[in-house]
Parts: structure tokens; C-alpha cells; sequence
């Protein structure tokens, strides 16, 4: 026997959970046709203070209630959509929905990147469904995409553009040239980045979503605490002037690669070069590159933020979970975990870098420093340039080295540090071809 | 009770469907894992001169049969897999799997473009599931997508690069100054083109392609012949310089645009913007841009052919469609047909328009051609080069007009062919920005 109607409860009205209630009251009679019954949103949990917003009366203030157990006890709610972000009380809410029987779906990066994989085993347990889509690049196809389409595929690597925050201050640092704190006020100005803008800029935000895509790419759980990240501030625009000299361009990555038995998995700012397609990936877009050993190279390219966005892949979610609902579907895809997946460390890992540095204006200064790096291993491809200050006596040298460890670099780092003929390591970036 | 094991049968065993069986083979356990049984091959269907291979060893010749009635009848087999290619016999196969009650996958754009709808129904009311991902882009998730991920959308644009033959083809002129027949003649030494090119240069393989997925973006019918297509041919080398100075690339874009009430479905080469994403899609390599009200614009990229990533498709079909069997799940998605889209005649379509000329080398030239252009209300939006050929006193006329009709635009050109001072028509081009 079908269903008649299938319940929605739903919990925040922020900008997200207010568009989502709007596309499920205007989108009512298609979302009906994809599922075989209506979608009925029953109740809307929601803090004291969101009671005072305008919406509230636009979709009824008898959905609105800021009681907890009213909320989760109510039998004719079947899905739970969660879009109040945040770890807590969002984890402790999803883990009541779960264990109450509901179907859960929610946009909560911070929640599934850390707790993923106990949530999926509770949703098992209750035989009920977990989903995920807008977690990661909003109304981008993503989790979807590892769970079923690429599932024939041995995962060998991720590269990614998945913070718009960042993406949008690198993009007009390196199309008009400015600063890095310059490009933070407009991001700021604009809505892009918060006040405090610290998880996106320092690419913690970003480490949330690797994680959930590198656990379902490896069906293993990767937490981002796992996750090495590294953020853009240090940055300069003299650093994108010479990317572009060089024929690259500057991106935060989130890269997973597979390396024989380990896993590199980290974020940080990347030289890529100018003419591959990440590279055209600008302002606030978000676009994954995914290397799989049937497929080869797929790349998903959107807008990776936004209400609109968020709500087109929250509601493809409700939609899949009420078609499974509706026919009956009462197991659930259930990810099978490896557990022999290592983490390579840092230090490990292997790159090309690119170097800038303020030295002294003199002869003899790049034997000093070829010296160094060359105690290190580390041989350079290119000098590329150095800009006298008259004043200071000092010119700029930058420097891109051929594939060099990372704790040798990071060791002759430390050597170039003492030598008396550099008065500045201005910055050092790895590069991915 | 779940089943034990699930049992395939392979129809074709050309490059995709001996890849298609090793990858099953190779990978039976994490396939396993991925279903919760094996999936175990039981038959292939092939005709007499493929029992020559060499592959048909290491599969073991007792799963070969070339008898039909053998292979539909064999109670071991839940998914056919249909890899042979072509309408016949393969139409006639699909439907003698589905009327005896066997799930179908299959990579065949031709018969699933001219008879998708029927066969979705025949599927549904023989409750088993019919899947085609690796009938358009290969091993990009370009059909799931419009089925799940997107479903919450109203699709009101796909702009697809989606027959790599072509987009080779022009790549190749594009970077190397070359012409059509000497691109054509190298796609064909590389196997990237068949020695009978028509289908792909004439852009019928991307009206299939193109009617598959509109299809599943308006949830419509819409055929092939539904849609215009025009193929490369006529494009010279000439051309690829003067977009180049224009700032645009050259590609064969098939294009489906809501216009209110009315649907723009077209394949034929395009000038699109060189700074945009589907620009920088060289190569074998395929893209469909998809644009829909809550998501605004994602872009799908990958390899469009070849074994491997087509394997990726294929594979991935097999795995849903074995969970489901695993799963019990007893009715499936069902395509809802809204039979109110019309095909908007291409006479009524509205775009900018590139034209080339070879004109009289004399003043008072343009002044004509500005004439018979403004007879039609087509005004001109610059006026790019001629290159002036001394011998006969002729030069070469490069024209960017205004958005224009196509109707007004094919009467202008029938009224300029008449001009005494136009030697040649070299080429049109529609521009989409």
C-alpha cells in the first residue's frame, strides 16, 4: 500500500531553510509527479528569534514551533530536513530524528564531515535514510555522483575548488591586482565572506568538505582533522603576477590523492596551470575534478553556494528519499567501510614549489641559495625574476623548484631563513600539474 | 529473501562489451560489495564472426552463444546488457529482454533516442528498470543527473558538446590552422572517426544524444527528427582565425533552450565565447552545460567514448539497477511525459550571426550588403577584416550582425547571393553568447 502524502519537518528558516520551504510549497504539484505523492511540510523548528521574521506569516505561523519534543515526536513527519548548520545542537538533532525513525536529510558540512559515518550506521540501524547532497558545492551533483555513478571506479584522486569565499578574493586578486585584505573587504561587502571570515580563509571550511568527499570516495571515513590546511591570507598580489608569468594560475585546493596503499589529503593554495579547466573556475563557482581508473578524468563545475543552489540539491534529496518511502524501499544503501586506508603525513608528500623571496641586491646571492636547496636535494627549474628596490638595496627572486619532498623543503626553508643575504621569504607555494 | 547472486547477460562483445565483461570480471568483489551479492555473468550474446576473438578464451567459450532464443530464455539472467549498437536487431532485443521480464541497460543512444518513451513504458509495465547512462558523454553522469540530482529544477537550457569525433575535428583546426578534410583525415588515422564520417560530422549522433537528454529534461518526447542539425563541413580555416580575432571558439553545440511555451532543440556549429567553459573543451573530450532556475548553471565534463569510461557507465547502471533487485524494490521511477512541449520551428529562432563573404574588391561593396542585410531588419555589429586577393581583385568580407531571426537571416542571404559584388557565401555561423 503507497503512501498518500509523505511529511516534512523541517529545522531552521534561515536564508537555505526559508528557500527550501518556499520551493516545496510552489514546486507542490511537480514534486508530487517525481514522487508519486504529495510532499506535505508539516512543522518548521525554529529558534525564539526567527519568530519575528516576515516569512513566518508568508508560509503560516501554525508550521513554526521552537519546542524540541513537539518537533520530534511528531508521527507525521517522515523526513527531516536540517538547515541550521553547525555542529551542535545539529548533531544531537539529527541524531534524535535518526533514532526516532525519521528520514534525514541535511546540508550540514561540519556535521557529516565529522560524524558521517556514525550517522549513516544510526540511519542503517533504523532503517531509514541519510542523505547529503548540498553538504558539499551546493546545487553541484557531488555525493550522488560517488555513490552511484562513479561507483564502478577506483577513486585516484580529487581536486577541487569547493570554497566560494576563497575562490572569489583569489579571482579579483588576480584579476584587478589587489591585496589580499583589500579582496576580503569586498568578498565581505558583497555577502561572500563572514565577519569573521577565518573558517573559509584559512580553509578549514574547505577541510569539511574533502573530508565528506574522500570518505565517500574511498568508502573509508577520513576526518578533516586528518586533513592538512594551509589558508590564503600569506598571499600577495606580486604572487599572482608571477603565477601569470609563469603560466599558472592561483587556486585553494582541496586535493586527495592516492599514492599505492596511502592517501594525500590536504588544502592549500596551488600554482595549476593557466590553461587547465580549474583555472577558469572564477569567482564564487565551485567546480571537483575526480580521476577514477574506468572513467579518467570527470570534472563538476557550479555554483558551490546560495540559497537557490542549496535548496535545488536538499530538495533532490527529499525527493529520492520519498520515492523510496513511497515504493516501499526499506533497506538502504549501506556504505561498507575500508579500514586499512592510511594517511601519508605532510611531510611526505612530494611537489614542485614556487619560492619567493626578498634578497639582497648583489652577486653570489642565488649561489647562496641554489647552496641550500641544493643540500636539500632540491634542484631549481627557473629563476624567474627579481625587481630591484633602489632604496632598501634589496630585489625580489622567485624561484620554481623541481619536484622536492616536503620536509626537505620545509628544511631548507629553515636554512634560507638563516642565510644573512635574504631579508624575507615572502612565500612559498606547491604546484599541481 | 534476498537473492544470492544476480546474473547477467552481455548482448555484443565489440571493444565496450569485451571491457564491459572483464571489468565485471576483474572486479566482481568490490562490484559484490557494492550490491551485497555477486553479479555474475552468465551469458554473451554475440554474432558468429566474434567467436574468432582471442578475448573469447580468457572469458571461456561456454558463455559465448549466437542463439537468440537460448539466451532470452535463460531464467539465470535478472539484467541484459545490450552493447551491440545500431536500432536493429538491438530495438527488437530490448524489447523481447523487458516483455520477458529481464532488466535492461544499455549504451545504445540510437534506439533509446528514437524509442526511449516506449521502451521506459514497456520496462514499467513488465516492473523492471531500463538504464541508459552510457547512451550520451560516456563515462559523465549526465542521465542520473536529470533523473535525481536536478530534479527539483525546470530546466531551461542544456548546451552540450556531446560527439568528440567533431570536437576533435575541430580542435585540430582550431590549434593547427588546418582544414576540415586534412582534421577529418587525421580523426580517421587516429580512430577517432570511422571511414563512413556522416553520422558524426553531420551532427545526427548529437541529435540523438541531444533528444535523450531533453527528453529527460522537459520529462517529454522529444525525437531526433525533432531536432535541426546542421554538421562542420562547411567550416574553413578562415573562419577559426576570424572567431579567434573575434574572441570566440568554434564549436558543434546541440542546444535546447525553453523559450515560454516553446522549445529551441539544435545541432550546429557555434561561435561561443572564448573565455567561456565549453571554449576550453578540446579534444575527445565532451561537456554539457545545464541550466536550471534553482541551480542556475552546472557543467558536466569528461571523456564522451571509449571503453573505459564507458565501462564507468555501464557498470554503474548494472550496480543500481542489481540493488534494487537485491533490494526488492518492485516499482520503479517512472518517467511522467508532459505532452504539451512544442518544437519551436527553427525559421523562428532569434540569434547573432557570423557570415564570410568574398566580395569585389572595390568601394561601395559594403554599402550593399548593409543594404539587403537592413531590407530584413538585420543590422550589422562590426564589420571585421578583408583580406584583399590581388589576382582577382577580390577580397574576403567578415560580418558580425545583431540578434537577427533565422527566417529574415535566410532571405538576406538568398538576396545577397544575387548581389553582382559577392563572388561566394563562404559560411554562416550562429552565435551563442
Amino acid at each position: 500500500m503507497h503512501k498518500q502524502s509523505i511529511g516534512i519537518g523541517l529545522i531552521g528558516f534561515g536564508v537555505i531553510g526559508s528557500q527550501v520551504a518556499k520551493v516545496l510549497t510552489e514546486k507542490a504539484e511537480i514534486l508530487a509527479d517525481q514522487v508519486g505523492c504529495p510532499l506535505v511540510l508539516r512543522k518548521i523548528k525554529v529558534i525564539e528569534q526567527d519568530l519575528t521574521k516576515p516569512q513566518i506569516n508568508e508560509i503560516g505561523r501554525q508550521y513554526f514551533t521552537t519546542d524540541e519534543d513537539e518537533f520530534f515526536s511528531d508521527s507525521e513527519i517522515d523526513i527531516v530536513i536540517e538547515l541550521m548548520g553547525g555542529e551542535s545542537p545539529a548533531l544531537q538533532y539529527l541524531e534524535k530524528a535518526l533514532s526516532n525513525g525519521k528520514h534525514v536529510v541535511t546540508a550540514n558540512k561540519e556535521v557529516i564531515a565529522k560524524n558521517g559515518a556514525g550517522l549513516l550506521r544510526m540511519a542503517h540501524q533504523n532503517n531509514v535514510g541519510l542523505r547529503y547532497e548540498a553538504s558539499v558545492g551546493g546545487g553541484i551533483p557531488l555525493i550522488a555522483p560517488f555513490q552511484y555513478e562513479l561507483v564502478a571506479n577506483k577513486i585516484n584522486g580529487i581536486y577541487a575548488i569547493i570554497n566560494g569565499t576563497t575562490n572569489y578574493i583569489l579571482t579579483r586578486m588576480a584579476i584587478d591586482g589587489i591585496d589580499f585584505s583589500t579582496a576580503l573587504a569586498s568578498a565581505q561587502r558583497l555577502g561572500y565572506a563572514e565577519a569573521d571570515p577565518k573558517n573559509d580563509i584559512e580553509g578549514i571550511d574547505a577541510t569539511y568538505k574533502l573530508a565528506i568527499l574522500t570518505s565517500l570516495a574511498l568508502q573509508s571515513e577520513v576526518k578533516p582533522d586528518d586533513i592538512y590546511h594551509e589558508g590564503i591570507s600569506r598571499l600577495s598580489a606580486s604572487d599572482f603576477r608571477y603565477a601569470r608569468e609563469l603560466g599558472f594560475a592561483i587556486k585553494l585546493l582541496a586535493i586527495a590523492k592516492r599514492k599505492l596503499n596511502t592517501i594525500e589529503v590536504r588544502v592549500h593554495p596551488a600554482f595549476i596551470p593557466q590553461d587547465s579547466l580549474l583555472a577558469k573556475v572564477d569567482g564564487v563557482y565551485n567546480a571537483v575534478l575526480v580521476e577514477g581508473d574506468l572513467v579518467d578524468k570527470v570534472l563538476f563545475y557550479g555554483q558551490g553556494a546560495g540559497p537557490l543552489p542549496t535548496s535545488s540539491a536538499v530538495i533532490s534529496d527529499v525527493v529520492a528519499e520519498a520515492r523510496d518511502i513511497y515504493l516501499n524501499v526499506k533497506n538502504h544503501f549501506q556504505i561498507k567501510l575500508n579500514t586499512g586506508v592510511v594517511i601519508r603525513p605532510m611531510s611526505e608528500i612530494k611537489t614542485r614549489y614556487y619560492l619567493r623571496m626578498t634578497v639582497a641586491d648583489r652577486s653570489g646571492v642565488l649561489s647562496q641559495i641554489t647552496k641550500v636547496l641544493g643540500d636539500h636535494d632540491i634542484s631549481i627549474a627557473s629563476v624567474i625574476q627579481k625587481e630591484a628596490d633602489k632604496v632598501n638595496q634589496t630585489a625580489e627572486a622567485v624561484l620554481m623548484t623541481h619536484p622536492a619532498g616536503e620536509k626537505a623543503m620545509k628544511q631548507a626553508l629553515e636554512g634560507l631563513s638563516h642565510l644573512e643575504v635574504i631579508t624575507e621569504i615572502g612565500n612559498f607555494v606547491r604546484v599541481e600539474a
